[in-house]
């Protein structure tokens, strides 16, 4: 008895001890293991948090981003509460601290030129379009070699004509501005007479862009004057010895249609709308100056960037001294801005981008076309198609803006017709011709574009009714 | 003796039972503690590495920053190699692909009026001051309300005019512009006589900044040409019946000096170097007109930023209609940009910053005084002390610039004479002195001001020698 309690004993000591042992090998592996698991991380999280003074600013950026606003508002960094939290601007129709009060009878408002459907690209290419400006970057006026133009940011520009094939840089002089509108006053100024008994006389085709008369006017120069527009009979015959400056938009705003000059002689070519999102690029444009701007292109209008492409040397070197004579240079934080979205603009020969424009004003002049059709009431600006080498295929201009013409005779002012169905558009006085005639701009946000739609069909719809139901 | 073999063994036993449990017992706090642990880091971790679409721009904003350029150059984000290192841009003196070259008869160029001697602010306070942009930042023309001024800069302008004590804010309107220069024009536009057959005479006291006459002939308005300087007799007699427009350009450049008008009609007071780092402040500036930049506040130059402040409705509407004509506001990035800037100036009350930039400023000034006390051939500005209610204090002024004068009658052309001591110099011409004058800039790198002093101190120490020395 004895002896079999003693061997129960010893074994279960010995299995007891068994346990011990293994417990003890467990620790060991498992805590070595825990430790090798924490360097691991510890190097892995020291390689990730590589940022530092950035960080602060990077987590803002995000954290406002994030803010969904409901998903009608966007938050942006230069606007934030006391505390540092996002505060939700509200797209149109849309009100309340995070944008989700729907104002059901809201007009849709189709009066800018704002590229504000370009917008979901951006978003989409969020890492490759992010701008880190340091609080010391570039403090100098001049880059290095005493320049004010980013030689980067013009070399990204001569190849962004060569990808889209629409303007000949090589050769050609190339002068920064803000925005294109500045550009349009260099140039006036460069090809103007210099001489105040014959001043030059500043024209453009009707329907045209208030701004080559108002700013022509307004700089009440002694070397030239806004004399008016093309058509008229009195212009042309008193131009017969005179000084002419001629704007041609092409494509025109608001028309969308490419133009030629009606004079011989200078001619300013403002050509913001010459892209393939908006027209078929039958050729690359070759004139002594020609205009461009970011804001057309890929939407960025507040960051107020546009370019000259220029032949003559004497007339680059006058816009060139324009710029200076006027604010001694541009923003470098803008030329940086627009050296990053025109970097990506570039990727894949344009293709991405080109396309996601080009679809979706493909998709929005078809709905538009078709609600058209059902129309007696208004119609469109004609379009007729012809070759794109970029898209390398015959197709149909899709321009930023419908030239909408109201065809009843008793609806002579087209923009306060189309406001009594809710539609607030700019009237066609505004670009010198008639009101029968009011300019839509297609290149709203989606929810703005769908809400026009609306509106449209439901006008439309109306037609068969009297005045009255209207 | 089988009794005590059983008592051991059980003994044993229940020893190594009791160890097993407190192993157990161990390891299960031990595992869960570890695991509390971890998630706790997963939750850190996660909060940390919240950088999505910010990280890439942030990591090279970071790497670019992080090239050392052999601490004589600086890289920068808007340059880099194809396959995407920085570019070093090598200080004055240096060169090489890391600027480690260093050129032993360099000539100390001080013609600028970069403020690049406040670099050094900016990169201690990186990360309050870094700026993140979007894609997607503000594409709109417009911020909300349709404006184009982004009313959180606006009301941190005011607070930082508050803080220093420089300028009446309260009940004036703001415009921004494209640095002071764009405001410069904007405001002789905005005063103009709009009258053709009586044009308004612009004028300026010498010396006085280039601008205000290239620019004022530059734009050949029917309504204002640049008459010239207020000393001159002929202009005294010839004003009695005109419409005058003066700059006064207050504290003056190249000078310092606080200026006062010499006429009692229409002025334009240029004020960007009204800030305590160049200036006593004895009151807040209370004109009708007051222009003011980033450049000479912060030395952010390539930014191009600048507002005026204004009393008058009719003069505001009129300059912002020009900024409008102009070129449709200004970079809604700059603003941003700014913003940040300023936000970071106007912390405690300014102190950290306008401490920083006085001590540098009184430093090189007592510096250049002790040197020239010991020449008879050079003199600098007189400078009186009065009292500054910023800094609560008696003190000099410490202007931008030296405003040198050579005494001997036979160094007529005081920038030459620099220069043949390699110091590159202003001309006095250029602000419509003599040549007998010449203007140093103050505010460039220490590595620069080194250089200067070296050059200076040679040149004054060769003056007991004969000419043929030099």
């Amino acid at each position: 008895m004895n002896k079999m309690k003693n061997n129960c004993y010893g074994i279960c000591f010995f299995i007891s001890v068994a346990i011990n042992i293994l417990l003890c090998i467990g620790i060991y592996l498992y805590i070595g293991g825990a430790r090798r698991r924490d360097m691991k991380q510890e190097i892995s999280w020291q390689s990730s948090l590589t940022l530092t003074w950035t960080e602060k600013a990077a987590a803002e950026a995000e954290a406002v981003a994030a803010a969904s606003c409901s998903g009608h508002g966007r938050a942006f960094v230069d606007r934030l509460t006391s505390d540092g939290q996002p505060v939700c601007e509200c797209f149109n129709c849309y009100s309340g601290s995070d944008c989700s009060v729907y104002s059901l009878e809201c007009a849709a408002v189709v009066t800018s030129g704002d590229l504000t459907f370009l917008e979901p690209f951006w978003i989409q290419n969020a890492a490759n379009t992010a701008v880190v400006i340091s609080g010391w970057h570039r403090m100098s006026y001049n880059y290095a070699h005493g320049t004010k133009m980013l030689t980067e940011l013009e070399n990204c520009i001569r190849k962004l004509h060569s990808i889209a094939g629409n303007a000949v840089t090589e050769g050609r002089y190339m002068v920064f501005g803000v925005g294109s509108a500045q550009l349009l006053s260099a140039a006036v100024y460069a090809l103007s007479s210099g001489n105040s008994s014959s001043p030059s006389n500043v024209l453009a085709s009707i329907p045209f862009y208030w701004l080559f008369r108002d700013q022509t006017s307004f700089f009440s120069s002694k070397y030239f004057e806004f004399e008016g527009n093309t058509n008229s009979l009195q212009s042309k015959n008193s131009t017969n010895n005179q000084d002419v400056i001629e704007f041609v938009t092409s494509p025109n705003n608001p028309d969308g249609e490419l133009k030629k000059p009606v004079f011989g002689g200078k001619a300013i070519y403002d050509q913001v709308f010459y892209w393939p999102h908006f027209t078929p690029i039958p050729e690359p444009s070759d004139q002594d100056i020609m205009i461009f701007s970011l804001s057309k292109l890929t939407g960025h209008a507040g960051s107020r960037f546009g370019w000259a492409i220029i032949k003559d040397r004497d007339v680059y070197e006058k816009m060139l001294l324009y710029i200076s004579m006027s604010d001694v240079g541009i923003s470098q934080d803008t030329q940086l801005r627009a050296l990053k979205i025109l970097e990506t603009t570039i990727d894949e020969d344009g293709k991405p981008f080109f396309e996601f424009a080009y679809t979706k004003m493909t998709e929005r002049w078809d709905r538009l076309t078709s609600a058209f059709s059902k129309s007696t009431r208004f119609s469109l600006q004609n379009r007729h198609p012809f070759h794109c080498n970029y898209f390398n295929e015959t197709r149909l201009p899709t321009p930023a803006f419908a030239w909408v013409k109201c065809e009843r005779e008793e609806d002579n002012d087209c923009r306060a017709v189309l406001e009594a169905g809710k539609i607030i558009s700019l009237s066609g006085s505004r670009l010198s011709a008639t009101d029968r005639y009011t300019r839509v701009s297609l290149t709203v946000r989606q929810d703005d574009f769908e809400l026009l739609m609306i509106r449209f069909t439901n006008l439309i719809s109306l037609e068969n009714g009297s005045l009255q139901t209207m």
